[in-house]
């Protein structure tokens, strides 16, 4: 499974502190140590919410720079703004390995499929429209099919759509967490050249011991063969249980990453 | 899902030493700790291999008696012997849940169908026959048809079965994860009348931490809808998992066992 490291995300308040500080040692670090534990992409999302787009496209210049110095792997740029991404694309200098995202919207597509076309690069596609995230699997389903046409006449080829089915707290609608898994599996069916890709954490919004909820859905998740996961890498029960998952599934020949995890664990790192 | 504990199993080094000193505080309060974990049958083992039937029959005698005086649950009679198994039925007195274990051979159905009619209660059917475990979904599967065929002539209701598709070490054979899971859905495809059981700690055989591999698997499982597993309920890193996957499909209104079972894992007991 393809690992994106999803550390460096501005919503994260120490994460917004270090960049209004640009404090640039600790955001080389978070990004090489994301590397490290497994991540074979680093997301990048400069978003505060403030100051608007200018001010966002000059950090993320200066973040892409950054990330891209620490790290051998390529960058997940990661914006809602079009403008911001554009930037971003710009600023990794061929370093750039996948937008995140797209959603269902006309207006979105025409500004973001032309993106992936000029880098020929993946895009992460949210299974939502102008109206929000359906409530059902069908809803979503329908989210899809509009992005893979809009794909296919902006000439996007089907494998570089990941989609992602969108996981809701289970504390305010217990259904929420199979609403995703189905619709995992209905994307698998009914794209079967597209990709999938589950950004986790949202799903245990408002419950304790958040890491065993995100585990859960991590592995059933993994069992429907999800092809990328946005995790935090630097979590070593997440990690580990991830390489559970594929030592169990039989991707992890003689266990040797699983082997390699648990040792991380022990020691706190590499 | 229906936990069954497995504590209680004299190829456990510590149970076989209770058994030998009959240390029934220790054994009633291992039962009922189970029971008060979560557990709604509590496996009786007493098999170590040594003294024969008859020693062993004496011993289920005192042990079932033991167990059903300690618990409000019912049993899980649990030998690979037919005498030890009647005997713990009739020891059991109307308090017997469940027999554990049938396989796909003759002799063996022909002992151990006629004591489920008699009782009343569901037959843990492994698939397997004289042959041993087979390696792959195909091989097992005949298994379990050649149960379900015994189990009518027997006139056993297919819901009185309970298959259990086998686990063995990814350590030694990395696809077997993989090849049990694929027995599970197999079974549920073609038996959609019988139950089904997975007894897990096999799987993570020679692997360093190995209840994080167990919880994959048990993950993974309950995804596929098991109806029963096999495991330790004492063990709060299981439990709250198999708390967290019934939470992630919806299982679990207003996730309060969930969070319960977080609470029992800060306090170290209910």
């Amino acid at each position: 499974v393809i690992i994106i490291g999803e550390k460096i995300n501005a919503t994260i308040p120490a994460i917004r502190e270090a960049i209004a500080a640009r404090n640039e040692d600790f955001l080389r670090g978070l990004a090489a140590d994301q590397e490290k534990a497994g991540a074979s992409l680093i997301d990048v999302n400069v978003g505060t919410g403030q100051g608007g787009s200018s001010e966002e496209i000059r950090t993320i210049h200066w973040m892409a720079g950054l990330v891209r110095d620490a790290v051998q792997c390529n960058l997940c740029i990661d914006s809602a703004d079009p403008a911001v991404l554009r930037a971003g694309l710009e600023a990794s200098q061929g370093r750039a390995g996948m937008i995140n995202s797209v959603k269902a919207t006309e207006k979105n597509m025409e500004e973001i499929f032309p993106l992936s076309v000029q880098y020929g690069i993946p895009v992460i596609a949210l299974a939502m429209d102008e109206k929000g995230i359906p409530k059902t699997e069908a809803g979503r389903l329908d989210a899809c099919e509009k992005i893979i046409r809009g794909a296919e006449a902006a000439g996007v080829p089907a494998e570089h759509i990941y989609f992602d089915p969108l996981v809701m707290p289970v504390s305010t609608d217990i259904s929420q967490g199979m609403v995703t898994l189905q619709t995992l599996r209905g994307i698998k069916d009914r794209f079967p050249g597209a990709k999938t890709v589950l950004a986790l954490s949202n799903v245990s919004f408002g419950l304790p011991r958040r890491s065993l909820i995100n585990i859960a859905m991590l592995q059933m998740a993994m069992f429907l063969s999800v092809d990328a996961v946005i995790i935090n890498p630097l979590d070593s029960a997440v990690m580990s249980s991830l390489r559970a998952a594929e030592a169990v599934m039989g991707r992890d020949r003689h266990c040797r990453r699983y082997a390699r995890a648990i040792r991380n664990m022990q020691t706190g790192g590499e």
